[in-house]
């Protein structure tokens, strides 16, 4: 017996006999993407890095903050709706200048030990915590990713949670931050065309430098993306994947969402199927939040010269998304209820990131060079990873995806947590109940691990929850390729 | 005998039978958009405006051209592809703060006498110059209109061509260049909702105060759009359109549009077709063009805090689209091609106007106010206004309109000029030619407004180069009547 959820899924399957799934794309490991100069004397180590806000840095910011221009007001009656409301631009400006405890901040920011190594000719940057475990526990290695415009210290308040020993599980976990190339003190790349299907490579590299063939991940807004590529490439480099944010783009899957639209019933549980539909709130939504992501898709240093110009201007930038991220109705609030969720410390610590690295023009490209005719081209969404995974979807999240429709990227999805509550930037917003959910998605990992020998491919046994489409759908491939 | 381009401007025809011409919206000439508290106290004199730089503000500004941070490099081998190139930002900034002669800028800002006046609750700024004639010459106003991101200062180089005496006319023109409401010298809205159907009204408003109750127009960019929305809403008033971006947006339009990019010549000429298609062409210089736009349209005061700040943030941002709009293969060029069409002073006059008007913010509202819910309800482009209209087609305007589409909303187009060359910033680029259609336009407005009092409604007559659809339009829709 099918619900009708399933049997839609049912038909999407068989839809997807006749869409080709589109060959892995050759990886190069090698690709060099720093200066070419630098490819004959490239140096491998590991070396340990430490953030510094130096003090000509910080006297020249001080000074652009507090001879930040007047701002126009906002127009009356409105909250953010037409962007970071500029009424807010004072109190942040004199908070940032006068009363943020800088250095206090940096020695909290360096209370990780951090490193940098070169991969490819860019030098990525990255925390790396190894627990002090007593014999018998297994240390197994997780790399976590995070996004735009947030950065490694997204983690900090997750290392503890990660990191802890725990009398339940014969295992801890060794947490590496990495910054994604182009972000806070990893190099962006030189040349055009680096996108998440290339950060992939580069970042797995990293994990072959730290000694870990094989490993757990997570992913949050472009580290999610960065991550599926990962378990696409490496499936059997990658032990689980685990995002807070899934999702992906192919014609079966828009199609499914839009045939929701008329009969939600058969594409989402009624609990959540507030988070889709109606498609027009959804679609209506994304076109009013995706400006800057439009702008940066297609023009991304020409709006990052006023961002690397002026400390103002980036908080504005980024606070208005961090706002919307969080709740998308803060959008109807002059303070974007940044400080319902986040210290003002926090906030400002994101920004130093990107001040202090100047990355915020090499981390803008990342839209670019991802949203791409380049990189849409390769599909990989389309590719099938048998790479176990586990999602984890917040309700605030920028879009919801029902667990049938992630099986046609990751057919061994494992679990999906539904929360009642939480944001785009959940590690920042709900630290422990997110590194909870890793721990728990990494304990079910190594479970199936121990199981057995992972199955190549598709594996029907794990998804006991849900009726493994992909099952059948290789069924029917049979039936198809016997006939032809 | 209909020739196939012909057609299918009669299936456009038929099928607008089915869609009913929305109602004229309801104009309140005397809907207040400035503070609430000033409505009392309303001064309606017309007075005497001089630009100003002040050596505070130079100084200032230089400080900030000096000190601007430095810029990542752009990625090896592109010119403008991924936004303005970083490596042109040193010479420009320099030029701007070392070399740029202000106070002999200023002196030619304020060559023509400039003024304010309050309309609606909004100081409108604008250039009039009345020219001095011989007895027998009458004298025309004419309302010419810029739009973003550039300003009035457009039209100087026009001024002396439009306003000139000739022995072939027995008119000449009185030029009003007025600065959009949020632009340059004169103010924005303090309210949501003020999108270009009202900036017609402000604009409508002005020329009465000036003692102008008929006049002709000209726009570009959303000078274009205002006055198309001026036409329609004051048929009566407006004696003539003149349009360098005729532009509509209507559902029979759009369906003809795709019916061209498979039958292409049931839509355009051949000579100009290349100008339309293949629609693919079109559409993705569209999306790589207007990431601006559409950050502008949801969220214009968040970058306009980093605009407001950074002078090089605002050179980089407007050059950009300059560049882009004079010529679209100008992307790959580093430099932007600027120079090859305009002057080092003019490209920061205009930056000037905005820098020291500080009107980066409020003009860059006109997006989110129009291209707004609100507005796209009044479907004022499918509303046909008998105003006699003249279109100047430059071969790299953003998009190429046939004549016959666009009688489907000025039915009285009398004329299109078709150029080999020149960009969407015309004015700037070639005044003369410019200036010289706006007065072949004139001339040929005044003709036909004596031939005979000017008819209500549609006007069959005038248009002897195209089959006036609009009039079997209306026998149909006579019979349709008849029949119900």
């Amino acid at each position: 017996m099918f619900s009708n959820n399933e049997s839609l899924s049912l038909l999407i399957s068989f839809l997807s006999l006749f869409i080709q799934t589109p060959p892995l794309p050759e990886i190069n490991v090698n690709e060099w993407w720093g200066p070419r100069h630098l490819k004959s004397i490239q140096d491998t180590s590991i070396r340990p890095f430490v953030v510094e806000f130096n003090a000509s840095m910080i006297a020249d910011l001080r000074h652009r903050l507090r001879n930040t221009r007047q701002m126009t007001p906002p127009l009356e009656g409105t909250g953010s709706e037409y962007g970071f409301n500029t009424k807010e631009i004072p109190r942040w400006l004199r908070y940032w200048a006068e009363e943020y405890p800088y250095q206090d901040r940096v020695v909290e920011i360096n209370k990780y030990p951090q490193y940098k190594t070169n991969i490819q000719g860019l030098d990525v940057h990255f925390v790396r915590v190894i627990p002090k475990v007593p014999i018998g526990i297994e240390v197994v290695p997780l790399l976590v990713l995070h996004g735009w415009p947030s950065s490694y210290l997204d983690f900090y308040a997750l290392i503890p949670v990660l990191t802890s020993v725990s009398p339940h599980r014969d295992f801890v976990i060794e947490v590496i931050a990495a910054s994604l190339p182009g972000f806070a003190f990893s190099d962006g790349a030189v040349r055009p065309g680096f996108g998440v299907d290339k950060m992939a490579v580069v970042l797995r590299n990293l994990m072959h430098r730290l000694g870990h063939k094989k490993f757990y991940t997570h992913g949050a807004d472009w580290g999610s993306v960065v991550m599926s590529n990962m378990a696409t490439f490496f499936p059997n480099e990658v032990l689980g994947y685990h995002s807070s944010m899934p999702t992906i783009f192919s014609p079966l899957q828009a199609f499914a969402r839009i045939v929701g639209d008329y009969f939600p019933s058969l594409v989402v549980r009624p609990e959540v199927a507030d988070r889709m539909y109606p498609l027009s709130n959804f679609l209506s939504k994304i076109v009013r939040e995706s400006g800057y992501f439009h702008l940066q898709a297609t023009k991304p240093d020409t709006v990052d010269i006023a961002l690397t110009d002026s400390p103002a201007g980036l908080l504005a930038y980024f606070f208005e998304k961090i706002s919307v991220g969080t709740r998308e109705y803060y959008q109807h609030r002059a303070d974007g209820g940044l400080e319902l969720h986040y210290t003002k410390e926090q906030l400002v610590d994101n920004l130093m990131v990107y001040w202090a690295s100047d990355s915020v023009a090499t981390a803008g490209r990342i839209y670019a060079d991802s949203f791409s005719p380049r990189y849409f081209s390769l599909r990989t969404d389309s590719i099938p990873s048998s790479v176990p995974a586990w999602i984890l979807q917040a309700k605030y999240e920028i879009s919801y995806i029902p667990p049938w429709m992630y099986k046609l990227k990751f057919p061994n999805l494992v679990n999906e947590t539904v929360l009642d509550t939480g944001g785009h930037f959940l590690a920042l917003e709900l630290p422990v109940v997110l590194a909870e959910d890793i721990v728990r998605a990494v304990v079910e990992f190594r479970r199936l691990q121990h199981k057995g020998k992972k199955k190549e491919g598709r594996n029907c046994e794990v998804n006991s929850d849900f009726v493994d489409l992909l099952c059948l759908l290789q069924f029917y491939k049979v039936i198809n390729l016997l006939c032809i």
